[in-house]
């Protein structure tokens, strides 16, 4: 029979907790979590996307009669629950500040509001993404096996209702949602990029899409592509400047294919295809077709 | 206390599924949900790889007297699911025609009848898959290790059961059945893909194989390799064509590294070796071996 | 109604299960399944996560004035599951020797209170990875959002954990530690390798890290990146040679950009960059800066 | 180790079971359970009592303003577990004749819809329920403590809604419904008992009332309070005759206190009082009250 | 298919919920739940049973080296929750004054902290009553049987925490705790009553013991014994007197078996044996024996 | 913000436990729990329940053809949990005496081997209780419904399984067996009571029927019947005497009506009727009838 001792350890980690918070400018006075909640948000989601296509992934059970009792009650509590979660965040957000809980509760209260209200322009473009993705792969057998087995719709769901959590001026709540998708697709979207009308994200593991990205309509794009910054320009203190437009622009019809690489701001002009493997760097001619070969090849026609 | 409107929200959600199903014309009349479920199928699939390798996937109490017990017992549970699941996707195959339940049924039957009597040749299969893996990894250390944490035995697993639901013409639930795996590993193989013997895919993240590729036996593949479509010819209308043969034939004792790209309907012959990262759109002589630095030498010697 | 006779496939899979068993020596006495269980680990990784960082992953109603005694209590309740499981794990191992229980419990409880002394020294690395990851990306809004949801975080924390139990003996125990980390995040990070403190792998999908692989402080990975082995010597036997020293060195301060290709036991001397997609097989300079473009580049200026 | 050889046992409890079979005239053609589930009930009578309370017994976050929506599904919900569970017993009632779906479809409708249109009544009844045991019980400090505590309101709930099914011609399901609150409270009363309004059964352990029993209303009753039959006719063929009116009529005001015992077709008068333990056989006389020791002495003033 | 319309039967629920809530004088302005939670209180409940008996009522894998960490970190969960409920509550009490916040939270705290002090008393008490129990039925093999088996120990495990909180000024709280064990086990303290040491109850079921009953040390208590109060007087308006002395006063070393009746402030003087069945609603000497033979053969010696 | 220190209330705790272990002569090394658990053997009853009426009490959705399988699964699993909570029982038992691992396991094999082998004599038995429930209550509608719903026959079903364990030298399994039981159902039956065939118990609450009680063919038994002991005798050391036979014998046939209370080793002969409320300390001639009326009157006529 082992006994094992852990008061000692108990206590190390406890003086180390006090040095980060120390570190991190934090009180040590009694405190409770006062910190959004993964799990809470994780079941917002899945009543959202319940309320969005409830014959689809609502509950089993549920029957044509009872659509939109269900979506009422649903959004009822998933948008009480979010509004908790950004008050939440909000709160996390002021920490250093006087915060005021008033102005803390509106202004969760006008995300949520704001959320809400753009629950059917989601769909509308989630209802294009399936059409899209059911067009353009010749394996797709109905538009209902995209809903629901396509990981690339699984990740635009996710990041579209995470978008609009960023336009109301929340951060950790829409980089959750957004994580949630990547840990179960591959598919990593920035919350803040922005993604135009029927696109269609095909296989998707390693796909890296960007903060400031911003992608047209009728974009398709295969696994293991990214949309990255090149450089980190740093302040005068040597920290990273933030905030800065640093991601591609893809305009709209642009194909890239499995394993291409865009780094920085540049601007894939409309209706261009990136080959597979391919590394880009500066801007691409509308139209223009780029791959491995035609970049190996072109420098021996200079 | 915030107090959230959501019924115009419901009316405007309710209006876009009635516009989304008249685009698709489905009916507007009383129904039920009547889809396949991923969560049943998850649980079927978990219980078939119980009764496959009962020791070790099954439940963790059970002790080898029981064993059989548990295989007759999970298999009868299982393929009676299986059944009720078939038999919905048949029926979502057929609506838009006349469905006929007592044929629909006749066709559910005989794909579990099918897809129960391949389960030993499976079994058998993933026996070789597990000992290509141990003895190719020189950092595997038994048998065991390999079965119970490889992501690539687990996404063959899937595959393989998958593969058998194809055969018997169902699309739905094996394009589920893999998509679970795919979520879990990042490995994404399409279930038409055939795949021989002692097949080994080592880290897997990344890697993608499409619906018309073919494999021999003794195939190593590693990381974000790719065996995809190098174009979708559309038919008259526009449409792509679905069904024609697109993905590569790769023969026996190929090895593929790290993210390699072959697309099209071109053949890696017998032992071929294709270098990390290089990219091939043409086949390759048997015994060959294709590396990013013999591609890039090549044109020089031209 | 349809009805599955079950009982030919029962007898045939128990056939195939005394092959295989006797193809690997193993009883067939009655037996009980005496493996370590992926589930339990699973858990006691949550709760060691907890004892690490109790007010952001452990219980959501934890508070402060409760934190020593939550982490105490959880960390009684994790040891004890450990060893439970790493005697498992140990008796495995000696499957084929005559096993003395005495001499098994006491490596298993050595095993344990060598992890549970290292966990502070884990602390404080993930302390420094943590503000690495803080410091490198410009889209990381605070040091609760890296810990959060940086899924390069939660591999390395598998990472470490896993690595105190390889440094104790043990093989599978950790790689199934890692190998859930991997499914969550598509990174791949073997038990065995070496890395040093602010570590900082961003995005992270598709990164593979080798056994024998060693990395400095401060190094800084993106996605699809692999730390590889070139090529498996084999023994006279034809066996694959274990434990040979064949990834990578990596030195403090380097950056390697997604989908870089690292094989063999090369050396990327301290604050090499080596660019996106970039392939390399040999010892790059300190300081030296590597892209597709310099490679290309290269030999037109021989 | 101990092994536990099952297959005798089993094939003994197999034949037991034909034979039960056959003496209850059951075919032993292949066939599912059909039939109807304590489990799905207990949840449709929680579902019915969240609608009839929903701040009180409805999910402890629901909010006011969430109410109405709350109360729409949740019934729509139940409502449709109900119709499928009352199928399956009219089904199991027509067991032996032969059984015609549509009719027996028209008639779970029925009865469903006529449960659903009285469920206003029924909350109605049980307010006034509460305020009789809030006026009534000098330990009861609110309202609110009767709804959530007094066994007898959970058991007047389950009685109240079970008498609906029973009205409604169903006979299981109302008996299930009655033996849970049964099973929670110790208070058994037959679905088929009539109870007034503002009914108060305090303490309430080993109270039976029996199915032909008709209580008006303000009727107190404590703890081990019969109300039941005093003998059981026989048929010509020597089975019991069901169906006769054997249990008490109990008017309004009356008080039973606790351990009485009231056999047969007899009738307590309007505002009578039965002292506790007292056995009583014949009517009792409006405003009378009864007691052991009246019951004593009387014989002595013959 | 059926379909329930259900929106006549939501606004008729709707209005009986504002009837009620008009005539209990509640506002109906927005409005969360605000309620103790049964719930919550029966975990908070198993958290201390717990706490108080680690090896027996605790987690099944505990072990005597971790007892106080488990003690320490579940007291600490157990007392936090109970210190949010004793908010509701308290919050709820003063629903028709202008509630105090600060004041709840003080007296809510106030109250924590005697309910723990007090917790080392309970276990004092709680090892008399089992040891009681042991002593006094000769069917008991063993201690910890009776700790884990006998529905009377339950009963007073819960009788003792809910008197903690009764004595704190709470009543919905002790109400809904001993509620939770007399749904168990019939047997139904009111959280007033006073019970002394080594106390005794077998087999329980139909035990009522009134709020104001006051038991001294050592006394026994047989199936469906009422301690129970005889009549209510009511106040100038007709309503029943609340917290009047009404039952019994039983004192030390009294024996009462199966089925007696004791009724009103009357007192059962030390060591007294009151028989199966038997009426009282006088007061018994010190040492005499009541039977139901003796009631009855007395009046005759008149 | 409420901190609640229980240091001190831990330490007063961890002495109290030392204080009774010393009472109890129990060592204080470190040791784990080592007891039988009830959760488990709930699990383990609900197993062998399923296993006696697969259709019924097994799995919703078992069909038929599966039943076979389902017992044979089942019971393994059940016995190999009952063995293992037989062995702790037994290890519990020889706490005071040196324990011989080896002949704990053998007398638990044992004590399992007997349960099974008798298993379907108990479900002949239950056979006979369900058919004696249905022909002896004029409510039954069917004899599922007396299955389903019978409190009765729940009591029984553990009654019957318990008091095998019971002749098998158990002690606490089998109590805990009927504990359960008298928690659902308020019906007290000791394991070592006997009970012959089609036994049936209506309504049930209150019923107790002591150890060494022993119950003919046929017999009926109403709620709040007490089938006890008169009195304990006391050896020399004044401990109660442990095993005397010291409750009623009942033979065949006999009814006794609600609230009735035999005490003794008194024998009610074949075919009595015993009345409601009734106390009977005496035998009773076959055929008899005693009811109150009968024992008021009686002395009457001295």
């Amino acid at each position: 029979m082992a006994v094992f001792d852990v008061r000692g350890i108990v206590d190390e980690l406890g003086s180390l907790r006090d040095a980060w918070r120390d570190s991190q400018h934090r009180p040590r006075a009694p405190h409770a979590r006062e910190f959004p909640s993964r799990t809470v948000l994780g079941h917002v989601v899945e009543q959202i996307k319940g309320a969005l296509f409830p014959m689809r992934l609502g509950p089993e059970d549920l029957r044509h009669d009872g659509e939109n009792l269900y979506v009422g009650y649903t959004l009822n509590c998933a948008l009480q629950s979010l509004f908790t979660q950004a008050q939440l965040e909000l709160r996390y957000q002021a920490r250093h500040d006087e915060p005021d809980p008033a102005a803390i509760e509106r202004r969760a209260r006008d995300a949520v509001d704001s959320f809400a209200a753009a629950l059917p322009g989601v769909r509308r473009l989630l209802d294009q993404d399936v059409l899209a993705a059911y067009q353009g792969d010749p394996a797709a057998t109905s538009v209902d096996e995209v809903l629901l087995c396509y990981p690339g719709i699984l990740a635009l769901i996710h990041y579209r209702l995470a978008h609009l959590l960023y336009l109301a001026g929340l951060r950790l709540l829409p980089r959750i949602v957004t994580e949630i998708a990547h840990s179960q697709t591959g598919i990593d979207i920035h919350p803040g990029a922005q993604i135009g009308a029927s696109c269609f994200i095909d296989h998707g593991t390693g796909v890296v899409i960007g903060e400031t990205a911003r992608l047209g309509n009728g974009v398709r794009i295969y696994q293991a592509v990214t949309l990255g910054a090149k450089h980190f320009p740093e302040d005068a203190e040597g920290n990273l400047k933030k905030g800065l437009l640093r991601h591609p622009i893809v305009e709209d019809d642009v194909v890239i294919y499995a394993g291409a690489t865009i780094l920085g701001r540049v601007t894939l002009g409309k209706g261009a295809v990136i080959g597979g493997n391919v590394w880009v760097t500066e801007d691409v001619a509308p139209g223009a077709a780029l791959s491995q070969a035609s970049l190996r090849s072109a420098p021996r026609h200079e």
